[in-house]
């Protein structure tokens, strides 16, 4: 197949590549995905997908203990971290084969190796298990994604220094961690291995840990953590991380204050960066920003023909932000549909609590000069909350005050995550708290929560 | 306060009374209620919220079982069935103690006794604590809800025979049971003693279980339950039933064929009946239809001055139906907003696999003559529900063929009845499968099964 040409090649098989891929394939395109690793990217391999086996492992921990409340009687749950950690590598594997098996379903000829970009319309690639594979092709799409961030100076170990990555791949469970960043990925990990008896300390350079989320979701959140048994550390700068034989020192710095740690491990989870690194030859110069790929409404880049999107465009660095890029762009390059930009989207944390948002926190409406208003409903006040013992964490929402329009949402508590989906809906659909109050919600659900916080905002809830 | 004149005296303290009253107390109104037993009514207390304190329990169990699959070694768990029941009526007397706080906050009167409507504007409590108490007033709304059926004949000693009312109150669980009926509360009371033991025969007399739910629902709700090793029985009649001093037996009728069973306990699960024993002096006719108040658009019976919310106007008898009828009759009879009438509105199952759906079932679209087509989606292809091992079940959309409108959403598996919500909301304010399509739902979470259902519509789900 060396000189065919095809529709589109797509590099990169995560989120965004592989549904982009898929999608040109439902649309009888001949189409090309080369993966450097495996199908599904990290999001599938090593982030998402095998971090949630983890936390439901986690979780289910917590059900034990608590089971004696419900008039349960059982042991002290023995975890063989090993087999949860095994498990979690099969899921991921499972999932994997799940998207090769699409790809054939869809005729997307898949290809394993690191792609390069030769010049426009020209890919080969130039390492891994299908190296020297060539393609001429009219359209290329970009989908190489990111990678987790490092501190320079620090070697990467596997050991006593992880990114996420590694950590998704521990044999042994460490007895002591340091988590370097309170954003999603590092308050999953803290849940999780502190659920299963690591003594961990949650750091965050940040005036609060997950600092993208509403004000108050951070401060919740610290709360529960902080009764859970993990040291928080908001307003912490980390220095001077020492590696030594068994454990890791550093200092952690607050203010004029300085203490000394010592852990067998360390997880940064400070963010991410861009995987361009010889994705392009020096003929091939597209317009960058910080490091990603600029793109125009149609996610083309600056040379025609070589389209990008997902995370190596930059933020919000989310899978599912990635997936919808990426199916944009394609309907946009076979003049399927008009692509549309991202406006709305969900954020999730799924953490225990899970967190789950949508749109402007009250800070952000408030610099916008935005007149606004609150409604809210705790679920101490859910009658199905109070039923799954789970009444913590409240339902917040930012009203546009003249309208009602939805303007952003954020939960905490049970099942956060599935819960902003209904709010999704309505911000994307320009719907106002109005309508979501006059939608009759199950009794006896959670989702309630949702309508009783938008009736609230009005002085209309009817259970606080 | 004798003969003081109320803005609004309700009778009944359940999901329509309460909300009423509370809503009135909102409005500033002065307005008493008057429940028989206690404040919440049957859903609160004996019905919806202690019903899910049992079945979150049963899930419990269910988790510590599966526990291995994850790496996590636990012994046996050891089901005390009365503290299991005692938590269960804790978390009522929990709830119905909120609802009291709830009345007083918003300055609701609220009176324990039988009420009866005397005549047009006279209410009086002729039956228990507050008997003798008497009640001028200008609008009395009535939500006396249902009871369950019995059958003729048939004594309900709580011990071999019980409604669902009983069975919230058994101390020592049942060896064995025959549920008669199928519906909601038959399933769930099937998932949760069969869960924790007790050899359970379910049996509907129709074609199938959950008959109102779509026939595919009905197919795999009876595949899971059979797994989980419940004897189902559609299509059965129960004749000869005979209570004797340790068991009950009974003949279970299909077609030709008749076998003998039996158990300890039956419990009748064969649908409910209105409330209006002793409700209405004889000088206070009021249009009924099959046993049920018949009211205008207004809630307004056939007599003005007396409204009637909920079960007590017929089906679907539903709570967050009768809370949402209760406001809207309340907003119309002070003149804050024109009331609405219940058109749109889910159904909640919460055995496991859960059941939800809201609008037509397949079949239903069929014999309305409506040209639609289907979406589906099932948890297999999910990639959190492979994750978290809740891999079975499935969302089956039906959508307008012309233009895409939701007219019916089904959910069967986990966390079905939380999912259901955004559907809801989408078939309430006329949106499509594509608007649905369009929208960014997080990954990873079942959620997203809601979008690629309406993808498949189209041919465009990208994990199918």
């Amino acid at each position: 197949m060396a000189s065919e040409t095809y529709d589109l090649v797509v590099i990169g098989g995560g989120p965004a590549g592989y549904a982009a891929a898929i999608r040109a394939g439902q649309l009888g395109k001949k189409v090309a995905c080369v993966e450097y690793e495996r199908a599904g990217g990290t999001c599938l391999n090593w982030g998402c997908i095998p971090s949630k086996a983890l936390l439901k492992a986690a979780e289910i921990v917590s059900h034990i203990r608590e089971a004696k409340s419900f008039g349960i009687a059982v042991g002290e749950p023995e975890v063989d971290f090993a087999k949860v950690m095994g498990r979690s590598r099969n899921v991921a594997d499972q999932m994997a084969k799940g998207i090769e098996f699409l790809f054939r379903k869809n005729k997307v000829e898949y290809f394993v190796g690191r792609a390069r970009v030769t010049v426009p319309g020209i890919v080969e690639i130039v390492e891994g298990r299908d190296k020297g594979t060539f393609f001429k092709t009219d359209r290329t799409m970009i989908a190489t994604g990111c990678k987790a961030r490092r501190l320079p100076g620090l070697k990467v170990d596997g050991k006593h220094v992880m990114t996420s990555r590694e950590a998704l791949a521990m044999k042994v469970q460490p007895k002591s961690i340091a988590i370097i960043g309170a954003g999603a990925i590092g308050v999953e990990f803290a849940y999780f291995l502190n659920t299963l008896g690591t003594k961990t300390t949650l750091i965050e350079m940040l005036d609060r840990i997950v600092p993208v989320e509403d004000e108050e979701i951070s401060e919740a959140l610290h709360r529960a953590f902080k009764k859970q048994g993990i040291d928080v550390r908001p307003k912490t700068k980390v220095e001077n991380i020492k590696v030594g034989k068994d454990s890791v020192k550093l200092d952690l710095v607050k203010g004029d204050k300085r203490e000394n740690l010592e852990v067998e491990t360390v997880l940064l989870s400070i963010g991410v960066e861009a995987n361009t690194e010889g994705l392009l030859s020096p003929r091939v110069r597209l317009d960058m920003d910080r490091g990603y790929i600029k793109v125009n409404d149609r996610y083309e880049s600056s040379i025609p023909g070589i389209f990008a999107a997902g995370d190596i465009i930059g933020p919000p660095w989310l899978a599912h932000v990635a997936t919808y890029e990426a199916v944009q762009a394609v309907n946009g390059m076979f003049g399927v549909a008009k692509p549309k930009r991202v406006t709305t989207y969900p954020g999730c944390t799924y953490c225990n609590p899970q967190i789950a948002s949508v749109g402007l926190t009250e800070v952000k409406a408030k610099e916008n000069g935005i007149k606004y208003k609150v409604g809210r409903f705790p679920f101490s006040a859910s009658g199905k909350a109070v039923a799954i013992n789970q009444p913590n964490g409240f339902v917040k929402l930012i009203l546009d005050a003249h309208h009602g329009e939805l303007l952003g949402a954020h939960i905490i508590g049970e099942n956060a995550t599935e819960l902003i989906g209904e709010y999704v809906l309505a911000e994307k659909a320009e719907l106002t708290g109005e309508d979501i109050h006059s939608t009759i919600h199950a009794h006896p659900t959670m989702s309630e929560a949702l309508m009783e916080a938008a009736a609230s905002a009005y002085d209309e809830a009817i259970h606080i």
